[in-house]
């Protein structure tokens, strides 16, 4: 299995290092306007996501990320060491949520807990991992919650 | 309330104008390898999304799309006539899901249909539509369900 991180990153965690109520901290990432409407051009292009003057008269009063930018960031941020989880983040679905907008100077990070985990009943190497993920912004404010279903694999017999 | 599409785009839809059962068909888009892989280099940054020959040691055992990439770009097709909402779409939440793995070859579109349609008790002027939108390939696959609440609005009385 091939391993996305640098050598020099902690070692990735299997099915067999994981526990319910286990926690884990991402590292930030600074959002900024011109990201915002970068990613909102290519994906999300309304008007509260691509120009300032036009998002005061939306529901939203101002310019704000598309919630799918979060999760892009998010998932960049689980990805880079918030989950270092062995054979890479492989996700099979979840529920996401966006309790409040994400505005463009918030500074980011995931707080992450292991909710469930179960050994597929079909490969005894393999289960699933269910991590709930809040998103928080520099004062602490959660984002977005999202609540994933990652397959996670069982530690090989000539592994460390 | 600014609206994002031109002048030569349907008209969109008012809370009044949705029904629980009505179908919605987007346009399409061609994903390509170079997609794929600028999404994953900058948001999902994994051997099965970033590398075609590490690709085949993973899970996956070839190239994909992320998960994320496959959200956007549904997104971007619900925007564009998907779902032709007034106000735009703005999402508090839902559910999502990855039955299959998105190919970079994939020509995508989205096939949505109101599920649940519910008045704000709050204020009268506007509801929650749940939309429940299938992302699927030309081979019609499906590679996605997405089951999204969206704030929707009453038409104003000055509309027509």
């Amino acid at each position: 299995m091939s391993d996305p991180q640098p050598k020099s990153a902690p070692p990735r965690l299997y099915l067999d290092d994981l526990s319910v109520g286990q926690r884990f901290t991402s590292g930030s990432h600074q959002l900024d306007v011109s990201q915002v409407v970068a990613f909102a051009r290519q994906f999300d292009p309304q008007p509260f996501h691509v120009d300032a003057v036009a998002a005061r008269q939306t529901f939203f009063k101002e310019l704000v990320a598309s919630g799918w930018h979060t999760a892009a960031i998010t998932m960049r941020l689980l990805v880079e060491g918030g989950f270092p989880i062995a054979g890479g983040l492989i996700g099979a679905g979840g529920e996401i949520s966006w309790p409040r907008a994400t505005k463009p100077d918030s500074l980011l990070h995931v707080e992450s807990e292991i909710v469930e985990l179960k050994t597929s009943r079909s490969d005894p190497n393999r289960g699933m991992a269910t991590l709930r993920s809040e998103t928080k912004n520099q004062l602490g404010q959660v984002l977005q919650v999202l609540t994933a279903r990652l397959v996670v694999f069982r530690r090989p017999d000539n592994s460390d």
